[in-house]
């Protein structure tokens, strides 16, 4: 059998939630390590399966994928177990999943990769943050939880009452979040905040930090 | 049968690709003009539908969308019909897809929209072009530009042989780029170039193209 790999970085949020995904799957992978700092994805051979240089890579089946959110819907597809599924088959069901799933993408993980970066990466350099940065980041995420408190009155989680890929998404960048003074912005919502403990508290997602603690030790 | 309502505006690329979703897949539907510039989108009821202002909205049989790109990924699935499907129901197959949805989403329409901005909208206005912005986004779409031409040197549409939700996307910003100086970057490249008039002819966006003329007149 050819062996599942994910070529990536554990610095890489998106390759994180590839990473969260084959773990709440049981599947078995490599994890190929790729060198961003010294621009490996930019060149060849990588570029031959990743042509815009992003990371991760997962190779399943003789298939390469390159979007991490495309690898993670596909894998739902294609692993999902009977009263396990991240995922739906029925069509309306699993449109509202893609709606969140777009909402992560274009809503909740621009201002978190923001904010992340000047209170986390910044500060870990000896860099000031830039505090107006800061500022609109945290308005433009305060109200994206509006909207997650709000839906979270409805339903257990994002998309739907059972977890979903939806969800998994939202755990590199909430758990980075979860370690800056924006924590603030989540546990001063009842709803999100309880959503957050119970989504970053996953085993499979236990299984990634656990990696990426020791990749560090 | 309750009836299939799309909540948008003709001047949104957004809803236009949801509208061209439609005629292809020969689905009857009401549209509902919603006023921008009115700021209706940022007032209830419309909010209850979607809950950050953003259109279109696709209504069908009790379920509402609010993310274009979801909506058309879940009307391939409840509708295409054997033989001209849009989407693949392979898993493996539909991943390929699902990657090139999400480059469209990533890589192109953030050049292109900055584009259409500055080279359609400005000067539409009465207003000029920021010069130092045109340079930036054109050096970006021209290396999407680039992988486009390399794929599709490999398969006929971006992400198969047959056309696929993937290069429906593309159309709104493909029209009206072509409307502007940046499409010499499309010209200049023989099969992006090839691509891009052959999905521009489909019957289904000339009814896209109509819609917005009858509007507009």
């Amino acid at each position: 059998m050819a062996v599942r790999k994910v070529y990536g970085s554990l610095d890489s949020p998106a390759t994180l939630k590839v990473l969260a995904c084959l773990f709440e799957h049981h599947l078995d992978f490599e994890f190929v390590p790729v060198d961003i700092s010294a621009s490996d994805n930019r060149k060849k051979p990588f570029l031959n399966m990743s042509p815009f240089g992003q990371v991760p890579v997962f190779e399943d089946g003789g298939y390469t994928q390159f979007e991490s959110r495309a690898i993670v819907r596909s894998m739902g597809h294609q692993y999902g177990k009977k009263g396990e599924e991240l995922v739906f088959w029925n069509s309306q069901k699993q449109a509202v999943v893609s709606n969140w799933i777009d909402v992560e993408d274009h809503k909740f993980e621009p201002p978190a990769l923001e904010l992340i970066s000047e209170l986390l990466t910044k500060p870990g350099n000896g860099l000031a943050p830039d505090l107006a940065v800061v500022a609109k980041a945290e308005a433009q995420l305060a109200k994206v939880l509006d909207v997650y408190e709000a839906r979270l009155a409805e339903f257990k989680y994002l998309a739907a009452d059972n977890y979903t890929i939806a969800d998994v998404l939202h755990l590199p960048n909430l758990q980075a979040l979860m370690e800056t003074p924006a924590k603030k912005l989540i546990e001063s919502r009842a709803r999100v905040s309880a959503w957050c403990s119970d989504i970053l508290a996953r085993p499979a997602w236990a299984k990634v930090v656990e990696m990426k603690l020791k990749a560090h030790a």
